[in-house]
C-alpha cells in the first residue's frame, strides 16, 4: 500500500530534507520513526522536492510503501510520536495499490518567502525570516514581477551546482506584499530549480535597492550567466507551501491541510 | 557613568540570563560584547531579573558602569555588532552619574505566557509556547484570576529552591485570553518568585481539565506546600513583558519600547 504524508517542519534545525551522511535532515528523523513502527525494517520515502539547509515546509508530501494495515489517523498518531518537535506529520492518506509519486506526478509547487527589512531582525524572527538592513523600494519590487512571470529560460538563477539539463521553467503566479518590516514573496510554478527562488529574491532585492533597473532583468535572462542575477537570499525565508498534483484525489486531500 | 540598555532575547539556545560557568547564557554574550567594546576591560551587568533556560524576554532593562563616552544609538549599534542575533540591544539611555538599579529600583512587573491547547504543537511554535495536549476549559481558567490577585503568601506557588525568606507578593492585573490553540496569560505584580508564574499557570491548568475546583486554590495558599499546587509550564512559554520604576525618566524611556 502507498501511504502519503504531510510533513510541515521548521527547518531550522536541519540540514535540508533529503538525507545525508554526515548530517541531520527530516528524510532521516521520519525513515527512523517509520523504521521503529515497521519493527526495524528500512523504509525508504520519496519527497515532493528538496529543500536546503535551514529551509522551511508548510506542506511537504512525501510517501512510502508499506505492508502494514494502519488507520490515516493511527499514522499521524505513530509517526509523530517518534519525530522531534519541530517536524510534524499534519495528515495522511491511504492510496492503496496505486504508483502515485509525491515528486512526479506534481505539476505546480508555490514557495512563500519572508524578508525582513531594517537594521536588525526582531530576535524572534532570526530563524523565520531572510534579512536585508539597506534600502529597499517595495514599489520598484512588485515591478519586478512580471519580468519572471510565464516561461523562460532560468539558468541565471540556478545554482552552479545544478545538474539539470532542461532549465525551462514557468512561473504561474507572483505576488510581493508588504506589512511593516516584512516583505512576502509568493511564487508559483511548474517547477524550481536549484536556489531558484532564492536567486530571484536577490534579485528582486538588487533593483529594490537601486544597484540596476528592472529592464536588466530581461539582460539577466538572456546571457543565461549565473553571475549576473542577484547573490541567493537566505535559506531562513524560504517555505515550500503547497503543491499540486495531476491527481484529484491527491489534491482534495492537500486542499484540507492548507 | 551608568547606561541602561533594553534587551529582548529569544532564550531558546540560552540557559537563563544570569551567567553560569558551564553554560551559555544571555548575561554572558552581553558582557563579552561590552568587553571588547571596552578594549578587554571586564565590565559587570545587573539584570531586572533572571529568567530560567528558554525563558523569552520582550524587555529586560540592564545597567552597567563605563567611562566611555558613547551616545545613545552608539552604544545600541556597537553593543550590538557583537552580540548573536537571537539577543538585541533595542534602545540605549545614558543616566549620567545615578545610583538607578534595574532590579531593586523596579516597583512592577509583567510577565506573559503563551500555551498552546492540542495533539500537537505547530512546528514553528515549539520553542515559543508551553504545552498542554488535554481537556482545557478556558472558562474555569477564566474564573481562577480573582484567587490570585491582590497580596497573598505564594510559598505553594514557589520553587522549593528559592532562598528568599519574605513570599509575600501583590498581584496587581490578571488577564486569560484566548485565540484559537492560543491562550495567553497576562500577570502584573510588585514582584515574582522563582518560578512563580509558571506554577501559577500550571495550577491554573489543572482547574481548566477539571483535577480539582478553583475553590481548591485557596488552600492551596493556606496550606503554603508547594506540592499541592500544579507542575510548573514549560519554561518556552514565559516571556519577561514589562518593567516599571520608581524613576519616571526610566519609565518614559521603557514606555516607548513597547
Amino acid at each position: 500500500m502507498r501511504i502519503v504524508l504531510i510533513c510541515k517542519y521548521d527547518g531550522t534545525n536541519y540540514h535540508g530534507f533529503q538525507i545525508q551522511s554526515n548530517h541531520l535532515t527530516v528524510q532521516e528523523v521520519i525513515e527512523k520513526s517509520l523504521k521503529k513502527i515497521h519493527k526495524g525494517l528500512d523504509i525508504r520515502i520519496h519527497m515532493s522536492g528538496r529543500t536546503d539547509s535551514g529551509v522551511h515546509a508548510y506542506c511537504q508530501p512525501i510517501h512510502f510503501d508499506t505492508h502494514l494495515s494502519i488507520s490515516n489517523e493511527g499514522w499521524i498518531r505513530s509517526v509523530n510520536a517518534y519525530l522531534p518537535k519541530d517536524v510534524r506529520i499534519i495528515d495522511a492518506i491511504n492510496l492503496g495499490n496505486s504508483d502515485f509519486h509525491v515528486r512526479f506526478n506534481s505539476v505546480e509547487k508555490t514557495y512563500e518567502y519572508k524578508l525582513f527589512i531594517g537594521r536588525y531582525v526582531d530576535p524572534f524572527l532570526v530563524n523565520y525570516v531572510g534579512h536585508y538592513p539597506l534600502k529597499f523600494d517595495y514599489n520598484k519590487a512588485k515591478e519586478c514581477i512580471p519580468y519572471f512571470l510565464g516561461t523562460h529560460d532560468f539558468s541565471s538563477f540556478c545554482s552552479k551546482n545544478s545538474s539539470i539539463e532542461n532549465k525551462i521553467r514557468t512561473i504561474h503566479n507572483f505576488k510581493i506584499e508588504q506589512s511593516g518590516n516584512l516583505v512576502t514573496f509568493e511564487i508559483t510554478g511548474d517547477g524550481f530549480l536549484y536556489n531558484m527562488v532564492r536567486i530571484i529574491v536577490g534579485t528582486i532585492i538588487d533593483v529594490a535597492h537601486g544597484k540596476y533597473d528592472k529592464e536588466y532583468i530581461k539582460y539577466i535572462f538572456q546571457r543565461r550567466d549565473r553571475s549576473l542575477a542577484g547573490k541567493r537570499a537566505d535559506a531562513s525565508g524560504l517555505y515550500l507551501k503547497s503543491i499540486k498534483y495531476d491527481n484529484k484525489l491527491v489534491n482534495n486531500f492537500l486542499k484540507n491541510n492548507i
